[in-house]
């Protein structure tokens, strides 16, 4: 499988939902596999908050592959000897395209920081489409995400009606619950409580450890108790004392890690705009109702959630069911039986890839 | 009802779980009704996380009663005509109890702050035991508390057995799971990302904002998701605009009002030291197993959780139900519908205080 990395910069300004305009700004791009020549084989990936272009295969020195390299690659169930993949960084993002971190005009030192105007998953989706128009796409295969990702696929479908052949959207809801909305508050708040923050001008560099909390927040969420339960039990790390007031339980020392490594790699600035798009998306907003938004797909939708996903529940993706089901669109609804939790999506693979092959060969199409 | 607020002065040291000493050292607490003659009638509630032994009553000028006023009182299930009712404020704790921020020695400046030993629910019950034995009380009517407070109760039928005759721990567990130890760690972590926190030597009267982002981070599994839905939904704050990056739904400006509030009352070391605590807590240790941990429990146990508890989940109250039933051990177990969430202990007093009132006068025993 070949990875090509793009970076597509478009001086037409991208105007935001919030009225506010990006000029100039770019995508920068992953894509596996061959676009044929009449342009028809493409299928969009759309990462999840903290993901990034890199859906799949390795570059050298890499540790690890793409996020999604299970799911795509020769001969996987999203096969790229058959199709042209293409994964976008969000705008809002911090792995090259444009972001708060990105300077406030060509050439110039000054970064937007907090002048970054709030984006949305309608932009997000506005600019992926942007870029797919500018590569002679007509008409995509599937969209393709889970988490974040999922509100992208579903907000295309709404967005762009007709465009996309099957939307897969996975782990994901059709507004963000104040639930969840309370997660990502106490995770920007924070990196906003940490004094090196400084309101956003912190020293490039400066390894946040508030944006670490952030981190060990979102942890809390991603995988189910039960989960912590299978993965650390009530483990003590060997080294440390139990009546040491900072000694540490396994599940802690694997907090303590991941959130300490995540400031080396995410920007916190990114984090908290991502968190808000997150926070605001509602597939009804500039629709007189819910029905009015859903009846604007006109594609196959393909639902899949997981039984044990404590972020997103999958009662509300049931409930994006019966929203189609009541407009008359097509739209199955798929459950995974997983205690896992939300990162099922990412970590449990195999219990849904032969499902996403026997989606994007059509084969499911009959039940409609 | 009357109140009485007053502190009992120990001179003798209170040998700590840790191996550890505390000399001298205090417990405030607050008593209401009368102790009778032969001191039969007296009742132990527990508090929680941020409880105090407020937990009855109105002092002139409270804007509200104590947390359990709904439960305590005249004529109500824990009624203060009857019984003796005693709230100590657990060693640890900021509200008048030996902590953190006591003199590390009488007459000293210096306070203990990270010289604190850590504290363990054995070593809470321990000093709580003490103080009843100095008020000649040979045996309990009762002891009841919710959380945090429900580990001391079940600690106490452990440590103490013959002592009580009704034990009643209600919304908690017997070992704190790997998901509570995460969340408990989040929060710690919170509170030393504070730059102000200064390794426990911050400023008295600091506000911490590290603690508040703890507390937000608490709240989150203090009520169910579907709580959040019921309470918040997704208003949004009417002054605030919608594409602000800092505009606010309601929930946000809920987390952040309660937030901003709790540095103003409770202390950051106290919060790290009893969030350990509870990690810590483990109704098996000092045992071989569990069994024989539970088999030492030889008064009457009466166990109440809320279905819809997120953070100790009536599962694990249903397995010390078992360990008794399997060590032949005398235990009821009630389940109360609600999906509240785990704040039910203090907000939905209205759902199970028949239960207390009438397991208090022994109606439930002929269930045994």
């Amino acid at each position: 499988m070949n990875i090509e990395t793009k970076i597509a910069k478009f001086t037409k300004p991208l105007y935001l939902e919030s009225g506010r305009i990006l000029e100039p700004w770019q995508i920068i791009y992953e894509t596996y596999g061959e676009l044929n020549e009449d342009k028809s084989n493409a299928i969009l990936i759309t990462h999840a908050l903290s993901g990034s272009h890199h859906a799949a295969g390795w570059y050298e020195g890499d540790r690890k592959p793409g996020w999604w390299d299970g799911l795509i690659g020769d001969s996987k169930a999203i096969d790229t000897t058959k199709y042209f993949v293409i994964c976008t960084n969000v705008i809002g993002s911090c792995f090259g395209s444009t972001g708060p971190m990105s300077p406030i005009y060509p050439g110039s030192n000054e970064r937007y920081r907090l002048k970054f105007p709030v984006i949305t998953i309608k932009d997000m989706v506005k600019a992926q489409k942007i870029l797919l128009d500018s590569l002679g796409i007509k008409k995509l295969k599937a969209v393709v995400g889970g988490s974040m990702g999922g509100m992208q696929a579903l907000r295309f479908g709404v967005d762009f009606p007709g465009f996309i052949e099957r939307i897969i959207p996975i782990a994901t809801t059709y507004q963000t619950r104040p639930y969840v909305i309370a997660i990502n508050k106490s995770m920007i708040e924070a990196i906003r409580a940490d004094c090196e923050f400084k309101n956003g001008n912190y020293e490039i560099g400066t390894e946040l450890k508030g944006l670490a909390v952030a981190r060990m927040i979102g942890y809390l969420n991603y995988i189910s108790p039960k989960t912590f339960d299978k993965k650390f039990g009530r483990e003590y790390v060997k080294t440390d004392g139990m009546f040491e007031l900072f000694g540490r339980f396994q599940v802690e020392s694997y907090l303590e890690y991941n959130g300490a490594m995540f400031p080396k790699w995410f920007d916190a600035l990114s984090y908290i705009y991502l968190l808000k798009a997150i926070s605001l998306f509602d597939i009804g907003r500039g629709f007189n109702s819910l029905d009015e938004a859903f009846s604007n797909i006109k594609d196959k939708l393909f639902l899949i959630s997981f039984s044990g996903d404590t972020l997103f529940f999958p009662e509300e993706m049931r409930e994006i069911k019966k929203y189609m089901d009541k407009v008359g669109g097509r739209c199955q609804y798929y459950e995974i039986d997983s205690d896992y939790g939300h990162d099922s999506f990412l970590v449990e693979i195999d219990k849904f890839s032969d499902l996403i092959s026997d989606i994007l060969k059509g084969e499911m199409d009959a039940r409609f």
